[in-house]
């Protein structure tokens, strides 16, 4: 009974989702995952000003409550609109869509901030072009195969805060070759502190599916 | 209408959760929250040796998928019974009742390790005494202001890997002031790679409650 009323939700929220993709054929939507404090936000922060340039962002975020987020965005000069959940473990295609008016013109890139969370999120599809997961080295090697989920639905994985790998007990090799174990084909980036050449080319990459997409 | 399914969801798991808090009455249930690769498992690791003393223990080790953490445990000497949830992003009384048997005769502590989720495993009762949270340093100071439920819902809080503090910006005390801002009555241990004497205080805490319990 309970696996029926999921596969239902489920179902309402692929209608909306493909509803929303419609709407966004010509942008990019990124669908921005990972645990609670994996760094989500920070690697926004890193990527934005780099693509601000040339292309116009915005991002919707998504946090259980408070809007800390989305004044930090804010902050770097692009639109951003919080969604606060209230308890909810996850976005739906609904709620971005409750909210899309209120970013006005779509911009090129849209980054949507998911809840911070590596299990349910990685369900439910928000009309995104694809998810990116954020992992960060403290939360230590095991991730990728406790919560495969996620791993295979992302088209990219950002292994963060490699500035602490001096401190800390963490193969880094191991952890991507277990990802790509998951799902060969993923994109892996390092991102730490002060790694600026890797968050460009992070925004390159970005970029570069937003060309894909239009051409 | 989600919402309607939502509470029968709730309320059939607490039914469920009395039943078990019935068999639990003399024995001490504490259900460990925390995200992912917060240290719910290390913490474990570094608290049962001096409980086990004293007192029988055993473990239900929650995850979505792998048995991990149930070796890990079972390398202590103490019981261990692993739940995969196969995507489930919380464990419910339901699935504690279906492995109690396996357990054979009930501890005197039984640890009951949930999925690394700050969100769900909040709101369901497990049959447990109380819940105990692990929160980590590298996740960041804004962790309990954004998930407040997981801090109302607990009755000790564990900061835990404080010996990367050096290494990062971090202010432990505002930290501690906002999860009391949250519950002013709620215990705080600092934990780390070389706190020995602070996972003691842990063992002693957990052994008075068990006794208090009992008396």
């Amino acid at each position: 009974m309970k696996v029926d009323v999921k596969t239902h939700v489920l179902e309402n929220n692929r209608t909306q989702a493909n509803m929303l993709r419609e709407k966004f054929q010509d942008i990019l939507v990124v669908n921005m995952t990972g645990s609670p404090g994996a760094g989500k936000t920070t690697v926004l922060e890193q990527v934005i000003p780099d693509l601000h340039k040339e292309y116009s962002i915005a991002v919707i975020e998504g946090d259980v409550q408070t809007s800390r987020d989305a004044e930090r965005i804010a902050d770097l000069g692009v639109e951003a609109v919080q969604i606060n959940t209230m308890g909810g473990c996850h976005l739906d295609a609904k709620m971005v869509a409750g909210c899309i008016d209120d970013l006005g013109k779509l911009p090129d890139i849209l980054f949507i901030e998911n809840i911070g969370n590596l299990v349910c999120p990685a369900e439910y599809d928000l009309g995104e072009d694809f998810k990116v997961t954020v992992l960060s080295v403290p939360e230590g090697e095991d991730k990728p195969l406790k919560y495969p989920g996620m791993f295979r639905n992302s088209k990219a994985v950002i292994i963060n805060k490699v500035d602490l790998l001096p401190h800390m007990d963490y193969d880094i090799e191991k952890v991507e070759d277990e990802i790509k174990g998951i799902q060969p084909h993923i994109e892996i980036f390092r991102i730490g502190k002060n790694t600026r050449e890797s968050s460009a080319l992070l925004a390159d990459w970005l970029a570069a599916c937003l060309k894909k997409k239009r051409a």
